[in-house]
C-alpha cells in the first residue's frame, strides 16, 4: 500500500456527502490514527449538495468506470438499494481487485455473501460496518471484542423511525397515522414509509447481525417480519398499564428448535434497558455465555452517525486490519437449522375490539380453552353496551400455531368488529 | 506465527481462571474465528482453584521464567498490581520479544506509556481491553469503531461495587454502611473496600479511557477523585424528589481550559441514559462530533465479562490486527493542557445538617450571596425547633473554587452540626 489509502466514493446523497465531509474535515486525526492519508481521489454520483467541496477529488459521470480506475484501493458504494447499479458498483470494484466499503444493508442482505466470497478469492475486503445500526460499531463489537463468546440471543432496536414513531405515541397518546405524519414532515419518516414501518428495513439489519452473531450464511427469507401499522395508541395505554412498553424489535436467537430470526412489535417490560431507548435511537443487545450481557445505543441512521461507521471501515483497511466480512471465512460460514416461527412460544397480548354484548367473554373463553391457551388476565374497561369496547387479553406461554388459530375464530365472531391486533410479549 | 497462537498465563485468581477455562471451552470456535489454534501452553501462580484443568500446560514455579519461554508467543498477565512481580511479568515479556495482554488497570494507568513504547520498540503488541469496563469492548470502540470521530467528552460507570450501593440505597433507602456490609457479605465488595468507594479504582480505568479518547499521555495524577463515603440516604431521597439519581461517574471532557478529569458522585437526571444502568453493571458514553452519542453497557468485572476481554485481545494477536495500545504510537501522543478543579463550573448540591433555629437560612443566604453563588432553591422540610435537621441547597452554575469558600465558612457556622455534603450535578 501507499502512503496514503486512496478511496473513491460512488453515491453523494445524505451518507456520501457526510463521508466527503468526515474526510476532510478529520484528514489530520485519521492520518494520525491509521499511519497513512485516507485520501479521497474520486467521486461520481447523479446528483449532489452543492455546498460539498469537491475540488480535489477527480469526478466520474460513470459509477462502474470508477470502480476501474487503478488509482483507486477503496470503493465506497452510498448508492443504495440491492440490485442496480449500487451491485454491479460492488461487484465490478471487487473483480478489478478494490476492497469495498458499504452502508447498502438491502444489497449486504440479498448479495452479501456472493459479495464476500468474490473479495475473498480476489484478497480484498469487503466492510459493511454502516449497514446495520449505523453509527453503533456492533458488527466490531461482535466480530471482535465479543469473539470469545458464544452468543445465544441478539437483539435490537433497529429501526429508528419506527423507534420514533412508538416512543412519540407513547408520550403523547397520539394516533399511528398522527405521528407518522409527523414524523415525514420533520424528515424522520419517508414520503412512502413502508420499507421502515413494515419492518423491511430492520429485516434487512437483522439477517446481516444473525450471520455475524451465529456463523451462519445471510439468509432474508427465512425471517418471520412483522411492522407496526396495527399499533394503537389503546394498545400503548394499555402495555402501559401492564407495565410494559411497545418496541419493534429485530431478534435472533438460538433455540433447541433452531435459530430463530423474527422482526415484530413486542411488549418488553418497562424495567428492560432496551425499553428506555427512546426515538430515533437504535440499541443492540447482545447475549453471550461469557459476557452474560452487552447493550450498545446510538444513533442508528443520520449523515454523522453513518459516515462515521463507514470511515471506520476505511480506517481499519488504511490499518491492514482484516477480519472476514462475516466474521468467517464464507466456507466456514455452517447453514443451521432454522426454527419455524409456527413454533414459537410465548405470552402474547391480544386486543379484541367488541360490540359490548352479555356473552361476549363466554365466547372468547371458549374458544381459547378450546385451543388451550391458558389466559393470564382479561380486561375490558367501563360498560358501554352495544358500542364497540376494546377487551385486553394477556395470555400464559402459548404457541403461535394455537394463538393464530384462535384469532381466526376471534375474527370470525359477530361481535369482533376489526381484526385483532396479536403483539409478542418477549422475555428479555 | 506458527498455526497456533501460544500462550502463557501468569496469575490463575478469578480472571485466570476464567481465561483458562474460556479458552479450553471456546478452543473449535476461537480456531475457526482466527485461522489458528489459541493454544494455552504454560501458566504459572502461586494458587489456583484446584477444579482447573490444567493438564495441558507446562508449569512455571517462578512467572519470569516463564516469560523467557522461546515456546511462547504471548504472555498474560493476570496477577495484579502496579508495581512488583507483575510489573517485571510484563517488562520480561516484553523484553523477551512477546506480546503482553493484561487485565491490570493499575498496572497500565501508572506504566501504560513505557509499557506501550517498550512493546513498540520491540515490534510486540500491549492490549489491555480488560482494564477498563471489563466485558465492555470500550477501548476497541473508540480505538477503531469510533476512528472518525473528534471525541469531546468521554464519561462512565466504570466501578460495579459503587455502583450496586448506590443502587440499593436507591432502592431500599438504606444507610451506605448497611449497603456497603451486605455488599461485602455477597462479593461484591472486598473486605477493605476503599479501593473501590474511595474511587481509585474508577480513577485508573478513566486515565487509560482519556488517553485512547483524547489521544494524551495517560496521566494518573492529573485526576481530582472523591469516592462515595459521605452519600448518606438523605441524599438519594432528596436527588430522587428533585428528579436525579446518585451515580459515581468518572468523566473525561475536552474544554476551551484543557482537558478535565474527573471521579465523584454526580446528580444526573433520571431521563438521562446512564441514570438507568443500576447494580454492578458498567457503562461508557462516548460524545464525538460525527456520531453525536454511542453508549455502551455490559459486566464491568466478574470471571466471564473479564475472560472474555483478555480473549478478545488474544484474538486480535492471533488475527494480526495491529492498533497502538492508545490508539497512538507514543510519540504522538501530546500533552494536552490540564483545565484545573478550582475553575470547573457546574450546579451544585449541597446538603447541611443544622439545628433548627431562627436565623440559620439567613446565615447561610448571606455566605452565598457574597460568594455571589446564586441559589436555585433551598428545601427544609418540617420544623423541629433545637433539632438537627438537613437543608439542601441547589446552586446555580458556580465555580469551584467559589463553592469550596462556601463550604468552609459552611464548616464555621455554630448551627452547622456535621461536614456538609457536596454532589455537582452533571449535565448530560
Amino acid at each position: 500500500m501507499s502512503a496514503a489509502l486512496r478511496i473513491g466514493v460512488t453515491g453523494l446523497g445524505t451518507v456520501g456527502g457526510g463521508v466527503v465531509k468526515l474526510l476532510g474535515q478529520q484528514a489530520d486525526i485519521l492520518e494520525q490514527r491509521c499511519g497513512c492519508r485516507l485520501e479521497l481521489v474520486a467521486v461520481s454520483a447523479l446528483e449532489h449538495d452543492p455546498d460539498l467541496d469537491l475540488s480535489a477529488p477527480r469526478w466520474f459521470d460513470d459509477a462502474l468506470a470508477l470502480t476501474a480506475d487503478p488509482e483507486i484501493d477503496v470503493v465506497v458504494e452510498l448508492i443504495g438499494g440491492a440490485e442496480g447499479i449500487a451491485k454491479a458498483v460492488a461487484e465490478s470494484a471487487i473483480a478489478n481487485g478494490k476492497s469495498l466499503v458499504t452502508a447498502n444493508k438491502a444489497l449486504i442482505a440479498r448479495h452479501g455473501l456472493a459479495l464476500a466470497q468474490a473479495a475473498e478469492t480476489a484478497g480484498v475486503q469487503l466492510c459493511f460496518e454502516a449497514a446495520v445500526a449505523g453509527g453503533i460499531p456492533i458488527l466490531k463489537a461482535l466480530k471482535e471484542g465479543l469473539a470469545g463468546n458464544r452468543l445465544s440471543r441478539v437483539y435490537g432496536i433497529l429501526n429508528g423511525t419506527c423507534n420514533y414513531i412508538l416512543t412519540e405515541m407513547q408520550e403523547s397518546g397520539r394516533s399511528f397515522a398522527g405521528v407518522l405524519q409527523e414524523a415525514q414532515a420533520l424528515g424522520y419518516a419517508e414520503a412512502d414509509p413502508s420499507f421502515d414501518i413494515d419492518g423491511v428495513d430492520a429485516a434487512h439489519k437483522l439477517a446481516i447481525l444473525t450471520s455475524v452473531a451465529f456463523g451462519c450464511p445471510v439468509d432474508l427469507d427465512a425471517l418471520h417480519v412483522e411492522g407496526i401499522r396495527e399499533i394503537t395508541a389503546i394498545d400503548i395505554a394499555y402495555a402501559a398499564e401492564f407495565g410494559y412498553a411497545i418496541k419493534l424489535l429485530a431478534i435472533a436467537e438460538l433455540t433447541e428448535r433452531g435459530i430463530e430470526q423474527r422482526v415484530h412489535p413486542c411488549l418488553v417490560a418497562r424495567n428492560a434497558p432496551i425499553a428506555h431507548v427512546d426515538g430515533v435511537f437504535n440499541a443492540v443487545v447482545a447475549e453471550g455465555d461469557f459476557i452474560d450481557q452487552a447493550i450498545f445505543e446510538g444513533h442508528g441512521a443520520g449523515r454523522g452517525p453513518t459516515a462515521s461507521a463507514v470511515v471506520s471501515d476505511l480506517v481499519d483497511i488504511a490499518r491492514g486490519i482484516r477480519v472476514p466480512s462475516f466474521g468467517l471465512p464464507v466456507a466456514a460460514l455452517q447453514e443451521q437449522p432454522l426454527a419455524a416461527m409456527l413454533d414459537h412460544v410465548c405470552e402474547y397480548y391480544v386486543r379484541l375490539m367488541v360490540l359490548d354484548q352479555p356473552g361476549v367473554m363466554a365466547e372468547i373463553a371458549a374458544i381459547l380453552r378450546d385451543e388451550s391457551v391458558s389466559i393470564e388476565s382479561v380486561v375490558q374497561r367501563g360498560r358501554a353496551p352495544d358500542e364497540v369496547v376494546p377487551v385486553i387479553i394477556i395470555t400464559h406461554d402459548a404457541g403461535e400455531a394455537a394463538i393464530r388459530r384462535v384469532l381466526d375464530q376471534f375474527s370470525q365472531l359477530e361481535v369482533v368488529v376489526e381484526p385483532p391486533c396479536l403483539i409478542r410479549i418477549e422475555t428479555l
